[in-house]
């Protein structure tokens, strides 16, 4: 009940900001209101103050997340369109308009089934399992045959002709000794991007990949994989983590094992769909663009909450603060809704095309994909020194926010481009403990997204671009 | 999908810590084992993997919610008392016995129910209320009075004789514009804690108040309240934070509006129960004693998971960790499980008299009652300097962890009185940005802990201890 808790430490490094970056933060309020005060500090405690009392970035949230799951191509995707377009009306943002971008449409289907096949006697056993996107469908019978349980490329290529007429069970977990979620997903993601390439070169006839999560549980997981030019198509699909776990004891007790897998999906061609972009321009350098933005496209087995309606709904709130605040930067800042993050970034290439074509000069490259959680860190520039050490001078406005992790880094899969054309990237790093818990399943639901923590990532996201730019970078 | 993590930044300042602190982390493992590397990183590894690969913490803190509610001297609490010291058995620890304690027993009772009273044609309006701890019941009948509503001691003080006779509803919300919740708990609580009081001392009837979250939701919030000599004791209840709003927005349009109050809640006299202690024992300095605890008691209306069921299971994990990787620390850690923190902190209380009678030296008291999040911070020490700066000096082991934030402070209910007796405070400080979503209400239940990141509490509660337990404080 008395909690007594321990006031944050500040940073009492001297802020290395310039002394004259201060007339773009004067906000001016409705006449009658406070002074305003010259600071990037007072200036962050008004978006922080704003932001936390209203959680509007949970609204906007909600209001994607709403439409459905976004696949790619879908009908959600193209009504999600729409929807944000309206929230930017609705803001009032400069420039608003839809990129056309061409994606292909790859869907699930009706029928997504495996079971363990046995004797007659003692009947089937049911898995849980998920089409990876992009994979093609089995014959409507199935595939019916012996499971092969690996746990690494190295030992599929061990294991060699014995794969033949297989499936290639891959089941090497996430390593949860790692701390860095995103670090044990990279280190076991091999399986379901490239499982099915891997186990075809071999003969295998399906490749069952086990649900890239920490957690035991029966919610498939899903995500892109991939073929490759001249190695035989074959159907890949992710298996729940119990099943999997399931599935290995029995091979291990039983020794053989046959599993049929049924599913539909299949690709229908390319569609048109869009970005969506919207901006507050600049008042001194319109030219020089501050890019926010996330990614509008979702996996179909949940709502893409975290993944990434927490994305765009933060860029979306970031700005609105921005503009109801009444700040006027200096240089414009535009938010994005890339399409088509999941299956390999098209937005983003055609984002870039157009803004090569336009003559358009971004300077910095801010995507939020990495979960709506409490934000703890801020990744920013290519290296050590420049952006990332004026930012981190400025201990006194994110400590407070609970920022205390500064490292070179950011961009994301929509970003990429921008970046190699010279955007200096950034991001907001949050707490992603519990992020591959939902993520690419049915569990990605708005329920799981915090108001409060999705504010505190758009708060950050704010200061950090009307610092970019008062100052560029 | 492809996202691109930046690595954490790691500290290079120099490692304050004595080159010699080296021999206890031998850890000794079984016969074959790889040679053990001498360092307090390399101990810090080998507890985080160790710790997240098996996640023991979450299923400590199943068993002892497993007992259900644990309001101080029910019968939950009494088994909860047995739970633990069971699991102390199990983990082989030295020294485990009860300390007996005598506290008050508040109950409920059966009947808790509010209404907004209407002319009969329109009826009445259920409100989601509960008792405050320790508070009386009303009569049989209810108390029906008019609802007089207050934001402040100060605008009740300038109401004065209008309250007499009325239920005053005390409707200051939780400051959500501040970014420590703590901070806006305790910017808010006075209601809750002397709103009776205040109440009382100009003639009303009940004290009404709206929960402590941040939330707008109908589930109440519990927690202690306090009555004072010499003023008349009138019950008090917690009412949800949207039954808070409702009921505020009917006052503004209807002007009179009344309440009725029926509560069964009552004190029962004093209880036999027991804080619960278990150590592993130092080689060379066993007299000096680190203390890590929880609290486990809990409110009624939910099972406590967080609040402190999560305490108490780090304290037990990260002693079990300890002692299973086979580091032998110089000094004694114990682990105790407090009792009757809720009302009070009677177990605190007497664990410290104890102590002094057996002369025990406590150099360190961390306690865990902020709810079992992912860590963020480590607060330590009464000021800047001494421990605090050699814990920032570790930052090479505290930062991998997500540790960034050092501070001084930590304490607690229950440790408070060994604090005030000399020991050291600290304290793992966790991301509570949700914490009062579910604090005292039928929320805290233990679906809301992450089994990950009470882990990883437990780990840095396990390294800070092996440290202290090598260096002193």
């Amino acid at each position: 009940m008395r909690i007594v808790f321990p006031r944050p430490r500040i940073s009492k490094s001297a802020c290395g900001v310039s002394a004259f970056a201060v007339a773009f933060l004067l906000g001016l309020p409705a006449a009658g209101a406070d002074q305003p005060r010259s600071s990037y500090a007072e200036a962050g405690e008004r978006i922080r103050k704003a932001g936390l009392m209203d959680e509007r970035a949970f609204e906007f949230l909600s209001r994607i997340t709403a439409v459905g799951p976004r696949l790619t191509g879908s009908l959600e995707a193209a009504r999600a369109v729409e929807v944000t377009q309206g929230m930017m009306a609705e803001m009032g943002l400069d420039n608003i308009h839809l990129e056309p971008v061409t994606v292909n449409r790859w869907v699930r289907g009706a029928r997504e089934e495996a079971e363990i096949v046995r004797s007659s006697s003692l009947g089937t056993v049911p898995l849980h399992v998920c089409a990876l996107g992009g994979s093609i469908g089995t014959p409507d019978s199935g595939i019916t045959a012996p499971v092969v349980e690996v746990k690494s490329f190295e030992e599929l290529d061990r294991l060699g002709p014995a794969v033949r007429g297989k499936i290639v069970f891959f089941n090497r977990p996430m390593d949860r000794s790692q701390l860095e979620p995103f670090a044990a997903y990279g280190g076991a993601a091999d399986q379901r991007v490239r499982g099915a390439v891997q186990a075809a070169r071999h003969g295998g006839l399906a490749a069952l990949v086990r649900s890239l999560t920490f957690r035991v549980d029966n919610f498939p997981h899903t995500g892109l994989m991939t073929y490759e030019e001249g190695i035989p198509r074959i159907p890949a699909a992710a298996v729940s983590t119990s099943d999997a776990d399931a599935l290995s004891a029995l091979l291990k007790k039983d020794g053989a094992v046959s599993v049929r897998l049924k599913m539909s999906c299949r690709s229908l061609g390319t569609v048109e769909t869009a970005n969506v972009v919207g901006e507050l321009a600049g008042t001194d350098r319109p030219g020089e663009i501050i890019l926010m933005g996330g990614h509008l496209d979702s996996w179909d087995l949940g709502t893409g909450a975290h993944d990434d309606g927490a994305g765009c709904a933060a860029s979306l709130e970031a700005l609105r603060l921005i503009k109801a605040l009444g700040f006027r930067p200096k240089r414009t800042i535009r938010v994005v809704m890339f399409m088509d993050e999941e299956f390999g970034g098209t937005g983003g290439r055609y984002y870039v095309k157009n803004a090569r074509r336009k003559h358009e000069k971004h300077i910095l490259a801010m995507e939020s994909d990495r979960g709506g959680f409490v934000p703890v860190g801020l990744a920013a520039g290519r290296s050590e020194g420049g952006l990332l050490e004026r930012l981190r001078a400025l201990g006194d406005i994110f400590t407070p926010l609970g920022i205390t992790r500064f490292s070179p880094g950011g961009g994301g899969v929509d970003v990429g481009p921008l970046i190699e054309e010279g955007a200096v990237p950034a991001a907001v790093i949050p707490n992603a403990q519990t992020y591959f818990d939902v993520h690419h399943s049915a569990l990605d639901v708005l329920d799981r997204v915090h108001p409060r923590e999705l504010e505190l990532q758009a708060i950050v996201m704010a200061i950090l671009a009307l610092i970019v730019a008062e100052e560029g970078v």
